[in-house]
């Protein structure tokens, strides 16, 4: 691995990223331990299907940035929505309820940076069961 | 400030963001200390002309990644160089010495992910001036 005398890549492109699939798209992991000699930052580019999203979750220890690359976003960050396009980003600090949903009629595709690169205990909590979050889309008028 | 209750920005559009002018470009600030809650996490977009850079350089207590969103960038990390085009990265890990050039003759577009958002002592170290980075990149064939 890698191009010099580490173990870790320094460039990642298609061909060294890790591609994962979850039900809202395809997740291409460009850094994170294992890939790169990641410490502090994680990075993992999403192309999120029209229709689906990643409902209400929080990270308990990890900070979050989304960063809009193409197509439409329904970003709620706590009890907030913003629609974000290309460029815009919303910043999520630890442990706070977040959700990303595809706006559009496209494939959505955004950047997820994350900070540190690894934490003790649970990466992900699923809240989207439990209120406010399971009726916040409905009550806002967005489809729950 | 904000959308909502606290005194810094959850999401950030043209709108909010902060530009710095810089020899190489100017930087958008997209997430930092100030603008958002930020702790662990710095953004900025870099819109660089053709024809210049950021020489060889170094953050002593910063981890970095270089996403690639338009044009071509000659990335260096330490002594190898890549040739990186929309969608590829750089992992740069603290006080490794790197540098980026605009490899095209378009703008190129990307951002500068650094963590954590703020460091006791300089964020950068200059290191342009001393061998072996005075030299490199005439001694590999690019322009010194």
């Amino acid at each position: 691995m890698g191009e010099q005398s580490g173990t870790r890549h320094r460039f990642v492109t298609p061909a060294e990223m890790q591609v994962e699939h979850l039900p809202w798209g395809p997740h291409e992991w460009l850094c994170r331990p294992g890939l790169t000699e990641a410490s502090r930052l994680q990075l993992v580019r999403v192309r999120m299907p029209p229709g689906t999203g990643h409902a209400f979750h929080r990270h308990p220890s990890l900070e979050e940035v989304i960063y809009v690359i193409e197509g439409r976003a329904e970003q709620w960050v706590g009890r907030v929505r913003r629609d974000l396009g290309p460029g815009d980003i919303a910043h999520i600090p630890a442990d706070e309820v977040h959700a990303t949903y595809n706006a559009g009629d496209s494939t959505l595709v955004f950047l997820a940076i994350l900070s540190p690169a690894a934490s003790d205990g649970p990466a992900v909590v699923d809240v989207s069961r439990e209120e406010p979050w399971a009726s916040l889309r409905a009550s806002t008028g967005g489809t729950p």
